[in-house]
């Protein structure tokens, strides 16, 4: 059983990361609060640094190197938002950044990464392990690993956007937050049980990858293979031993949503909130609307995790 | 000559306003920044009531409506914003609100103006004269006519928008601001002129519908069909008496946008700063990015005026 990172951690990170993470703004809209009954609020990471939280964790992991460290590099694998996040951070922080990258990632994923500096070694992501391209970089040069969402650095860099939304809003009843490998929901949990102790607090995943829900309900890790969803930055297989500790003993339930609630909530957000919204970032919204009946009279969090995607694919899903 | 309101005007607006009106965000961008060379603080009307900046025009004049106006109610003619402000903002009063469109205005339009308890007229705009209507409606019914812009409650309203801009950023060297009929411009430039004396003040017009600049550069007011653009919000075909005396009088030069430039700053904005703008709302931008040689080491301000468009219109501009 690894040693869990706690609240504490959480507010470390916030020091840290202050004067360097934006403090996004929390919106409410008086159409959803009309339409749930529920009082709302949405913490809006989609404005953070990169267009999404991970930035949270990328840097609070990286500020916690030694001289060292530093010296070597950091190594990573992600075809997301991680890659970008980690890429930046040592940029600002000045060191070295290794990013392990599928060889068929999306073009401008890739170049955003270099763009910030990032060395991208390319893997085929069916021929090959990327952790385990992590690792033997790790141990050949001295690199440091930092994963995507299982370690107690990001874990806590992720909390502060929560720890943001308690300091605005005040204790609340409810807090939704997306769920891929848990960094934000574990982290999200423990800036809750201190900040708004009385708060019920759930994961929302994709329909089509529920390892989380199972998970939770079976009390082991369940592993799946990636799901087809549009929510991509959920499609993870499977929780993390310090995601999964926090999550069983802190989130109060998982809940799931569909692709086509997604869009429909992608819809809302751009009509009439006018946000642009990733579907990963509609995870919590949608779930707030399937359990509406319960959420009345209610104060709500939602987590928005961010708003990375192509124009084009936006464009299409809005469409229709 | 009309007797032109002033920034007293303006404050006191603040102070009618206050409670009902959304204090907006004013967003920055570090990519607009690298590119521009300056910095840009952008006002972000998009999320203020109904979507543009239109509420607190609409709000300010039927808020000092005396018991017999209250009682009698209030006509106005807009196929656009100001046909949603005048009927939320009557309905927030308990008002009777009659608006006039043209039968072919669009149904969600219609729909909406409905929606806030507006008492729709239809009119045919080819065959006759919605300003006539108005008059007419007002003369028999003892109604109060609000028109869209040309009205020193309006313009003081409009210009709230600005204050809180400069209440938040100090004092700025260029301020841009889209410009129709020029409500948004001269309530801006009256707050501009009192909170930041220096500050060079723009009105940014479609390239196609430059009425606003000839009028300004042959020093009376000129008329021009109603021009083809997207900026839907800025098809005027000349300025009001009221809003052309101010902007004659504080505003220092009277820019242009192409369509083409729009829908790239639409990009921009949804892109980068993930946020859905409408056409007129990129103005500002557009005319910053066309001037930027001349900005470099400057703060500068863009009101971006509201982000009502429909979702597929939006999603085809997106996609291009």
């Amino acid at each position: 059983m690894p040693i869990l990172p706690t609240f504490d951690d959480v507010t470390a990170a916030a020091a840290r990361l202050a004067g360097h993470v934006h403090r996004t703004p929390v919106l409410t809209s008086r159409t959803m609060n009309d339409e749930t009954g529920a009082q709302v609020f949405f913490k809006c990471e989609n404005f953070q640094r990169m267009g999404a939280f991970k930035f949270r964790g990328g840097f609070n992991a990286l500020s916690r190197f030694d001289d060292r460290q530093r010296k070597a590099g950091v190594v990573t694998f992600s075809s997301g938002n991680h890659a970008q996040a980690i890429a930046l951070s040592a940029r600002l922080l000045g060191i070295p950044a290794t990013i392990i990258m599928p060889h068929d990632a999306p073009a401008s994923k890739m170049a955003a990464t270099r763009g910030y500096g990032g060395n991208v070694v390319v893997y085929d992501r069916y021929t090959e392990d990327r952790e385990a391209i992590g690792r033997k970089l790790a141990e050949e040069q001295g690199m440091t690993l930092i994963p995507p969402y299982d370690h107690p650095d990001v874990i806590a860099g992720q909390g502060t956007a929560a720890m943001e939304l308690f300091d605005e809003t005040g204790p609340l009843d409810a807090l939704f937050v997306p769920l891929g490998g848990g960094g934000l929901l574990s982290g999200s949990a423990l800036a809750a049980r201190a900040l708004s102790p009385q708060c019920r607090i759930y994961g929302v995943e994709p329909e089509a990858g529920n390892d989380g829900q199972q998970s939770f309900r079976s009390g082991s890790i369940v592993h799946i293979d990636t799901p087809r969803t549009i929510a991509d930055g959920a499609q993870t297989q499977h929780l993390g031993g310090y995601t999964f500790g926090i999550i069983k003993r802190d989130v109060d339930d998982i809940c799931t949503a569909s692709d086509a609630e997604l869009i429909e909530c992608m819809r809302f957000f751009a009509g009439r909130m006018k946000i642009v919204v990733e579907p990963t970032g509609c995870l919590g919204l949608a779930a707030v609307r399937n359990m509406k009946a319960a959420l009345a009279g209610k104060r709500v969090g939602v987590v928005i995790s961010g708003g990375n995607i192509d124009l084009e694919r936006f464009a299409a899903l809005l469409a229709g």
